[in-house]
Parts: C-alpha cells; structure tokens; sequence
C-alpha cells in the first residue's frame, strides 16, 4: 500500500516533515503545498543577510554543499513533489482532500491524502496603526521581506534613517543588522524594556549596550501613525508626540499562529489561538498531524500550554510528527522549556526556564534568586564578562532558570542551564558539575558552577544579597545604608557607582574597622566590581558582630543604573 | 573556641579550602604550608605562557584584578598564614601536629591544627630513563618550570628544536605551545594514538591536524636514551632506533599522587595509589580532609575509584572540603564524569563520559555507538565542521559518553554531553532537547541533538552503519563491498577516498538503478562528506530490496585514513 502524505506549509516544519518521511518511507507519495515561491528557508537568518554577514540571499534556501532547495531538489533528490505559489485553501477531513489554488494560474483542484501535516506557521502581528501599508514598512518576515529591506539600505550615498518598532528578539537582531549596515536607528517598544523574555535589569544591561553602539533605544513609548508622503513613510509619529523622520521602518511586534485553514475545517484551535496538538503532534483528528509556529505546545517548567514560534523547536516537532505520520504514533515531543538567545553587537543576551517577572507571572512564590557577575575565562586568556540571573526553588533547590548577559560565552552557560532544567537538576546536582573546563574555554569553575555556589551560599544563608534594583528602590524611598565598596583606590577612582558609597579596600578592611558605623545593627552593603571581595567584606563585618550585612549582587558589573 | 585549620600544600586544592573556611569562620586561624615558592598558581595556564599568549608569568598567580596571590595578600586580604617555601615533613595525628621544615634555614617546628587538609598535589612521573637528568629536559610541572621553558625557546636568532615525550593533554598543548613560538618539534608517545582519552580513530582526526601544521608525531615509539653533551641534552634515542637532535625535551607522561606524607602518617591509601576519601573528602582520619591531585575520587559512570587529577575538580573538592571542615560533613562531592578538553591549534578535542575504548576496558558489552560529523552554525553564518562519537546503552538509551574534534564549537557540546551524563538522561530525553539556537550560534537542530538523531535512528533501525574503522578493517581483510560516493560529481573530483568507491550523485540515483549490482544480497556501503546525503541514499537502495546496505558513519569528514 503506497501511503499518500500531504503537507500544507514548506518554510521549516513542513520541509523537515517531508525530509523525514521519505527517509522511512521510500515509496509514500509526498507533497508540500507551498504559498510562497521558496521552500525551507533559514528565515532566522534574515537579519544576518541585511546587516551584511553574507551577500546572496540564496544561502539562505541552500544544502551545506550549496544546492538550492527548490521543487525540482526535492524532487530529485529526495522524491518529494513540491508546489510552490500554491495555496491550500480548504481542508475535507471526511473524504481526506486538500483543495489547492495556483497563485499564478488561479486554477484549483482536489488533491487527496492519507496523512495530512498542517505547518503553516506564523503571521507577522501588524497592528492596526495608520499608515501601516506605506511603501517603506517591511516586517522582515518572509525571504522576500529580507531581499526588499537590503536593498532599501543598500549604499547610494545618501544617510539614511530606520525606525525599528519593537525591541524583541527580531527587532534587537534587525536594529544591529541595520546598524551594522551603516543605517541611523531607533528601536521603539512599548514595555519598559527590551528582550521581553528578560528581567529588566537584565535587559538594561543589554539595551545600555545597544546604546553604546550609536543606536537610539525609546522604551515605554508606542507608535501613534506612520506618515508617508506619496505613499511612501517619511516619519513615524510615537505616543510621546515625538515625530521620528526616517526612511523606512520595520515593524516587529510579534506573530500570530496561521490557525485559519485549520480552524474553517473544524479542526480543534487551543486557548492561546494555536492549532491543538498532543504530544505525538497529532490534532483532534487523528489523521492530522501540525508542527511549528501555528500549534500550541508544552512549557516544561510551568506545565502550561503556549505559543512557541522558535526554528528550532519546529524543526524538532516535525522529525516527531513524520515518525508518527509513517508509523503510527511512537514518538513524543513532550514540550520545550522557553531558551532564547541572541547576539546584539559585542553582547549575548538570552534566558532558559524562568525569569523572576515569568515565576511571578505563573504564581511562584517559593523561590531564591541570585544576580552574578564573572568573567568566562582566565584573566590571562582574554576573559570577558557574563551576568547571570538564576533562579532556584527555596525548599528543595530545584533549578528554574537562568539569563545571562554579556560580551563572553554565554551560549555555553545557557546551554549548561537548559541541560539542568532538562535533567530536572538541584542546586545539590549543580554545585560539582564535571563540565570540560582548560583555559581557553573557562575559569577552573565555570561561571555557571560559581553561580550556583553563590545561589547556594545564599540559600544556606553563607550571605544575604541585594540585588541593583532593590538597592536602587532603597535608595530612592531615601534610606540610608552604609554602603561599602571594597575594589582598590585606582579602581575607585576610574569608575564609581556615586551612590553615597565608602571606599575601604578589601585588603585594608581588618584594619580600618574604625571606618565603619559605630551601630552595629546599621544595614550595611557591600560591594565591589563582581562582589566576591565584596563578600568577603561582609563575610569579615558580620563577625564583627554587624546584624545587617547584604552583597550587593553581581557588583558594578551588574548595575544596570548610570555611574557616578 | 577558635579553631585552627592547617592546609598541606598551596597550589589549587589548598588555597580554595583557605579561602572558603575564612569566609565560613573569620574568627578561625589557617594556616597554609607550601613547598614552593608560589601559591595558587594556574598551572593549567602554562602552556600558553610558554607559547606566547601572554607575556607576564605573574598572570599565572593574580587575582581578577591583578593582585599577585602571595603570603601578603593571603593575610592582608584574608587573613590566613602562608607559609612559602616550607616543607610538612610529618603528621604527628595522635597529637595533632604538623612538622614543618623553612626550606632556606632549615628550620623545623610542629605546628598544632584541629582540623587538617592535605593537598599535597602529583608529582610528574619521571621515567627512569638514562639522561632523564640532563639540562634543558623539563617537566612543565611547576611555575619555575614554565618560565625556565620559556626563556629556553626565546628567540635568539638561533633555529631550535625540541622533543615532546608524552602525546596526551600536556603533551599535545606544549607542542602547540612549542610550534606558535617557532620551535620545530616532535611528539613522541609509546601508543598508537595521541589523546588516550580518546579513541584511536578520533584522536587519528586530531594527529592528522597536528601534523598540518608542521609538527612530527610519533606514535608507538619510546624514549630509550637522553644523549647529552657537557650535561645538556643534545638528542633523543627512541626504541625504533631513531635519533632526533634537539635543543630541549619536554616530557609530560602523566602525574602521580604526592601521598608519602599521608602514607607515612598511617592514613589509608586507596586501591589506585590516591588518598583514600569518602564522599566529604574526608580520609581515614575523621580529622584530616584532603583533595586535589593527591586523592583518589569516584567516576560516576563506571562507579570505580580513580585518579582525576585536574584543576577544576581540585576547585571543586576544596570547596567541599573547606564547608564540612567547618560545619562538620554537610556537603558531598559524588564524583567526576570523566571530562576533559584540550585546544590544538584550530582544533579542539575533548571527551566525556565513556569512550568505546573505556566502555570496553571496563566490560561494557550492551551499547551502540555512532560517528557523526556535521557543520556547527548554518553555512552562511561560516560553518566549521565538528566530528562526533556518541555511546548510549542498547537496551535503555542511557547515554554514556561523547567524543568531539573539529575545528567548531567543541566545548559546547561537550558541555551539553557533560549535563546529559550528570542528568542520567535517555536518548528519549536528549532529542527533543530546547537549546539556545540563534544563527549566530549554531544550526536550527543543535549538532549534539543531531548526532542523537542518528543514534536514534541507528537505534530504531531505521539505518545501519560502518564506521570508518570497520570499513578500512574489511577493505585490508579484501572485502569488496559495493562503495557510493553520493556526492556531487564537482566534489568528488576536488577529494575523494580511493577506496574502490563509485560515484552516483543523490540527485541522479533514482534514475540510475542500473549502477548498483544486480545481487541484492551485495553489501552496499554509502557515503558522502557527512553522509546525510549517504543516508539518504541508503534509505533508498534498501527500499530497491538490498538486504545489506550501510551508511558510512561521519561521511568523509571523519575519515581518519589518507585520502586518494
């Protein structure tokens, strides 16, 4: 019996789904329904292609050696029958037949299958906002959006000026690609903060980078309307009333499941506007199976169901789906537990499992945090700085989550960070890792290692913390701690926090105990570039019989507020 | 009651348990007695002050910050007592008195703790060779060694040449070190392999790296004399009977415990030739903790006691140690997993877990394996290549170690492999996992979870492969399998194996049937240059009802063995 296996969608889940199922299946029928005029595009790769990192578009629908991926590849290399500029436009689940448009030709017809795999991904969200079709606002979605906005910026030797509305992962990644192209930018983003899936002290960090690279960071501010002139934007107009003049904008603010076909057939749509699927990625009928952008899936950590529009997780949820398609269901996806990461200029910003703003959100409450600053090598090797951000359950240690932030590895410590949440590891699994550690890789204790000794030295109550914005908040509220910075006099005098703080080095500490308040229940803070002498600071004042004695949490390097 | 904690030995172990008991109790005395001149050196940072990465070898002994880490510091910073350049001559453990010798008055004096740590480190094996005594034969052991071999290999217009004795991770970084600084050298190693933790056909891949780039290795052949002229080396003999003229040697076969202070004490050594500790580091003598080099600890893969003598688990020891000396046995250390990782030249290679070598030493039998060679970040984002060798238990899917080299993002993965292992994780667990991908970072579907991939599909059967070892094994018994090279033509002519292969390009084998042999019994054996394309080509011509068609695991690129 020859198995017919259709696939309405080739941009990522699709193409793999399709890939899979020819490989345990050599003489099914396979077919890809494509709307668009490319197949398995790398569309993560967009922002690479318009900041310059490569030139032909065509490595981005290219094998490693090189080969297009286009219908007559699929065709000959793999069997595969693929339409592209065709549009599925409705399902019949009783007598199993897709309908299908040529976009060109207009013409329809029937297609049968035996299997029908759903990937047909995300829209880009374009809000409701005048002036929003202007020639000149690209959402840098598709292959076709990545050629368009690289030849906008191309040099013809005129200055030009781009406005990046929203500072999610695409827009940070789109504002360094144009930076990088030598285009003026202004990222605008209605939360208080870049890189929603941070912290915002962690995301202060990031966005004090991007500004230190030239580019204009408005948080808390929206986009009232786009005007144009001659149907082109000549200046975005912000909810602040500031007008912004530019050249063009790029609008990326989100994507929502492309759930329609799906839903018109009667095929079950989740409570966060995805396709339904469980975990062997079959919907409510059994015959239909989806993957990527346009299903709901699991959060490992929260246990919930969410939207995940990640390349990776659809690529691994249609090798799940194809397996189950050909041979019945055995093979799970159990979920993913939310790791991002991207690079923007020098730094690399990402989180895996929770942030304190998620674990607040979900309803954790029972949890020890801990923000720490280290270097990701020998001081002798060229190290370079991590902050990290890590969360763990008070009673039982169990590991939640992990951001980091810097100009080191720090996709390695994430990488380490989702393996533990992975494992469903404890502080206790995590304080002795045998990570593979010479030199040119990390310190002796990776950044990692040391931050979960800090977590734990905070758990056992080794030390008491505070973290930036805490400390910040006190300050404000117009308390005053005694605040104690422990780095040498050079440094001191080369950059400073400014915020009332004493400078007592750390190595003449046990003899200037002169220095410190007379009242021994005074709160006292310390501190000084990543907060390692600074605990050793508090460690030596609290034997000193001091009562209230807090670390001031990944130290300078850590302080997402201006310096002194 | 104040408690007085003595810590024998100050290079890694020793320091870390000084600094973390005064953090837990400031009121405590420590006192740290240290042979050599230095303390807390960053041993594993010679290398690469011999080969030039830096320049001043106080780096090798400075704080973050620049502090050089000496008896001053240790007291002013810490207040703890170090003792350099004093020798612990006994342990009277009834009394609780440590004799100690001033190495430059020869003065001696006991010395009374209530809680004692040896860490008294490895002493590098010297073999009893004739010569091994010559000037200019260094062990690249101690901070003195380093500097002395430094200033042996500056430049003095003069052309030198040295001899490394030892292929395993000190060997191979000091011939690395050696060829940055212009020194021609050659590796010799008494095995068939450099990198014993590796297995032959990877550490194969990395000999053949090694050599590229100018240096002579060696393997299966012995040091049997030190020729030397008015006390200096002037060449090596080996047991093949060749001579090398030399200005220096290095040798580095590998380090034993220091035990005989312990030994001579009446504390128990283990099995192995360590110090005998229980899982708080704690020996024979409820009063006496130890770690580092000295210590014999637990491989949690194979559950036997071992040896590991490495920077980052001496760290991690000490820090255990240091709490239970304090609060009593409040924390473990379960053990290591066997990981290590060496950079040589583009290169890098590590091992975790279990090779096949050790499963099989260690009488494994239930396992599979597979080689998997792939890109580590897609082609436009400037891929290089990483080569991988994975084992998991046949019967649960329990992974149990990997191996990689290449040229990538080695250290990564191997992290990655590393969190899997201290997780315990199945194959079940490891294909689904949500790493950190952006383009910048690696590919959609993470290289690690792709070479599970292939595990997997070894494992369900959906493929059956050879790896270049087995195939090499019956090309020489005079086998002759049918080989295709699944490759483009313009490939093939640019590199290929010689091996009696055939070529049929992926693309055009559905329409060349007739290629293959008539018998479908003939073995059949595809590759291509990581034999993605050579899988799917298998898949096919098993589906043309071939009853022996295997797939060349890790393609061309990890083909160990000359090429045509």
């Amino acid at each position: 019996m020859i198995n017919r296996h259709v696939i309405i969608g080739g941009s990522a889940a699709g193409p793999k789904i399709a890939s899979k199922i020819r490989r345990l299946d050599q003489k099914a029928d396979i077919v890809i329904i494509q709307k668009s005029k490319s197949l398995s595009m790398a569309s993560c790769g967009y922002p690479y292609y318009v900041g310059g990192v490569f030139d032909d578009p065509k490595m981005l629908i290219a094998t490693p050696t090189g080969v297009p991926r286009n219908p007559d590849f699929f065709f000959k290399a793999k069997g595969i029958t693929a339409y592209v500029e065709t549009e599925a436009i409705a399902i019949d689940r009783e007598k199993k037949l897709v309908r299908i448009k040529d976009l060109k030709s207009g013409k329809e017809q029937e297609i049968p299958y035996d299997k029908l795999a759903i990937t047909t991904g995300a829209n880009p969200i374009k809000p409701p906002i005048e002036g929003i079709d202007l020639e000149g606002i690209n959402t840098l979605h598709s292959l076709e959006d990545a050629i368009e906005l690289r030849d906008m910026i191309k040099d013809d030797g005129t200055k030009k000026k781009a406005v990046v509305v929203g500072g999610g992962l695409i827009g940070i990644e789109t504002c360094e690609a144009l930076q990088l192209a030598g285009i003026e930018n202004t990222v605008v983003e209605m939360l208080d903060q870049v890189l929603p899936f941070l912290d915002w002290d962690m995301a202060k960090l990031v966005e004090n980078h991007i500004k230190s690279k030239g580019v204009e960071v408005l948080t808390s501010d929206g986009v009232k309307k786009f005007h144009g002139k001659e149907g082109k934007i000549v200046s975005v107009e912000l909810q602040s009333g500031r007008i912004i003049e530019c050249d063009m904008a790029v609008v990326s603010i989100g994507v929502k499941p492309r759930k329609k076909l799906a839903e018109d057939s009667g095929i079950t749509i989740g409570s966060k506007g995805g396709i339904q699927v469980n975990r062997f990625m079959q919907t409510s009928d059994p015959d239909v199976y989806s993957a990527g952008d346009c299903v709901e899936v699991t959060n490992l950590i929260t246990h919930e169901k969410q939207l995940w529009p990640m390349g990776d997780a659809a690529n691994l949820q249609g090798r799940v789906a194809a397996q189950n398609m050909v041979y019945g269901n055995i093979q799970e996806y159990e979920g993913f537990i939310g790791t991002g990461i991207c690079k923007v200029f020098d730094f690399t910003a990402g989180s895996t499992g929770l942030s304190v703003k998620m674990a607040n959100r979900e309803g954790y409450e029972n949890f020890i945090k801990i923000t720490h600053a280290a270097a990701d090598k020998p001081g002798f090797m060229g190290a370079k700085p991590i902050i990290m951000k890590l969360l763990a359950d008070k009673t039982t240690g169990k590991f939640l989550g992990l951001q980091a932030v810097g100009t080191g590895d720090v996709a390695k410590r994430l990488t380490t960070a989702a393996m533990a949440l992975h494992g469903r590891m404890c502080i206790a699994h995590l304080v002795n890792l045998d990570l593979p550690y010479a030199p040119p890789f990390s310190p002796a204790i990776d950044n990692f290692i040391t931050a979960i000794h800090v977590l734990e030295n905070k758990w056992r109550h080794y030390m008491d913390g505070i973290s930036a914005v805490e400390l910040k908040e006190k300050l404000d509220k117009g308390e005053k701690p005694f605040i104690l910075d422990a780095r040498g006099k050079d440094e001191y005098e080369a950059d400073r926090l400014g915020i009332g703080e004493t400078l007592i080095p750390l190595g003449v500490l046990r003899t200037n105990l002169d220095k410190l308040p007379a009242d021994k229940n005074t709160e006292i803070i310390t501190y000084c570039k990543i907060s390692l002498r600074g605990y050793e600071a508090a460690s030596f004042i609290m034997s000193e019989g001091y009562q209230n004695v807090k670390v001031l949490e990944g130290g300078i390097a850590a302080w997402p507020y201006p310096h002194a």
